[in-house]
């Protein structure tokens, strides 16, 4: 059981800001994930991807910008949770809030921090009927280990990088064979996997099939291929890795008792506070009047976030604004 | 009389922002700073200061953080009247809005951002009863021309960089005296300039003379110095020059009859619009619950009185939450 002031849940933009803006105010910080990795969105959906709107920032990248909010939250080193997601949430009688992840790991906090952004990533799931029963079987969505593939028929569903990425790695782990799926002959990855695909093709080492799952056969023996012209395929197989990108989901956080406005959680925008005290949402996941998602409203949210929750927490200093550039104790802090 | 959609009041953090984000919308903005130049506070009070809490930026000088918000809002090219301040404001009766710097430069504009930070930034005042008279005579606030000085017994009462750097440049004007006064015999100015003022006072071209001017004999033919020991001294001149820094002053936009709180502009929160519609306020000139003076929430609040200006201004064009990363819109604007 992991006791501490706040807890944040969200490593992108804005629960990384967060945990700097409660590290200003002395409040320490750990912060769950879904994602093995920090960023959020910045860094599943659009690390290599140009932002122009981050304020005194004229052009970074997803990644970029992560790495510098990184770099500034560093001093108060927040503790994180990667690979996660909140899965139980109650509150204790004292008004402390408690919280287990799907990693079994536990926690009270005394302030909770939704910075969740459009919901916890997901794999993009098959959607064939029945298909669900073969998971941890046949069929997988994080990639298996090398030994469970050696000399199997492995299947890889998907088109983008993650995909190409899996195909040639476990091109190298003595498959019975390997085919690449996807729903038409275009890979979108880097230059150098790229053309390492085209030589493990010609190789005849990967085949690469086209064609849109949508059935399959008894005990996943092959997948049935719709094709835009001509009749049904079928694909054999031992294993199935699907990795066709990923999904936000809201989660578990929908079923808080929170209160919701337009799919999102209503907050006060002058604390960012939820309807539950000790409970506050920055970021994509909030509403208020004139909300707008984008990235540096999030800043400014998490910023009143800790104010607001520093009128709560903190004893012994007045809880008033103080300058980075001019504020001894905050220097301290920040170790410059 | 210059027609245009935006006019902003103030090239601080906020001001600039202000035209990015007024760009993004498709609206030009023309800027009025009473500074003669940019930056605000960030270039008048901190130029070479760190500043720890930007967003995605570890640490900068204010500077630093100006020339980035330059370059961000480069593409826009806003108009830049410096050196002026808005003297007169009213309302037309189609609803524009009409406003006369100082300098003369008339506006008709369909919105105002005010984004005048503390005030706008006058050199500080000569606190003695009486001398005022003598402003634009034997005494001035901005340096005069090196011809004006030529024969005559300058003194220079400051300590700063800006006092340093106009004594060294008379020096070079054959002024019949020089003398540098300061409340005691330490400068703040870069190295080089404290190395050059000494070689100035080693070879007698400058003197340094110590003291708090309380007061000046007839005509302004000296000013009267107190000492923390001692009895008071006269210091003869034929001209003063005052560079004791600046101090912000709301001035005249507290006299337009915006709604104020906290002797700020009150606003919306949902869109930072003042109590006239048409105007907002944005940065730490404004008012609202929660309201925490920092830079970041002026980035905020500078995006969300651009969205609400937009749907007033912009027409031909749904007015959605768009981003820098994907629309092809904002790729062509920004010219990227």
């Amino acid at each position: 059981m992991i006791d501490t002031d706040a807890l944040i849940l969200g490593a992108g933009p804005a629960g990384l800001f967060q945990a700097f803006q409660l590290g200003l105010q002395e409040i320490r910080a750990h912060i769950v994930d879904v994602l093995p990795y920090v960023g959020g969105q910045c860094a599943a959906l659009y690390a290599d991807k140009p932002i122009y709107d981050i304020p005194g920032v004229p052009v970074c990248t997803g990644r970029e910008l992560v790495a510098s909010l990184q770099q500034q939250v560093a001093p108060f080193a927040p503790q994180l949770h990667l690979g996660q997601e909140v899965t139980a949430f109650s509150t204790l009688p004292d008004g402390r809030l408690q919280l287990r992840t799907s990693a079994g790991t536990q926690f009270t906090a005394r302030a909770l921090f939704i910075a969740a952004g459009i919901g916890a990533f997901q794999p993009r799931r098959l959607r064939i009927e029945g298909i669900d029963a073969f998971e941890g079987g046949a069929l997988h969505y994080h990639a298996p280990d090398a030994a469970a593939v050696a000399g199997r028929h492995l299947v890889v569903a998907g088109g983008g990088e993650e995909a190409v990425a899996s195909a040639l790695a476990f091109a190298q782990a003595a498959p019975g064979s390997l085919t690449l799926l996807h729903r038409r002959d275009v890979f979108e990855a880097e230059p150098a996997q790229l053309a390492e695909l085209q030589r493990l093709r010609a190789s005849g080492r990967i085949q690469v099939v086209t064609g849109q799952p949508t059935a399959f056969t008894a005990g996943l023996a092959a997948l049935v291929l719709s094709h835009a012209e001509g009749a049904d395929t079928h694909l054999p197989l031992d294993l199935l890795l699907v990795q066709q990108g990923l999904s936000p989901r809201l989660g578990a956080i929908a079923d808080w008792g929170l209160a919701m406005e337009r799919k999102q959680l209503a907050v006060d925008p002058a604390s960012c506070a939820t309807s539950l005290p000790g409970v506050y949402a920055v970021g994509d996941i909030n509403h208020y009047p004139g909300k707008k998602k984008l990235i540096l409203c999030g800043f400014h949210e998490a910023t009143l976030a800790a104010y607001h929750a520093a009128e709560r927490l903190v004893s012994g200093r007045k809880v008033v604004v103080e300058y980075t550039t001019t504020s001894t104790r905050l220097h301290g802090l920040l170790g410059t």
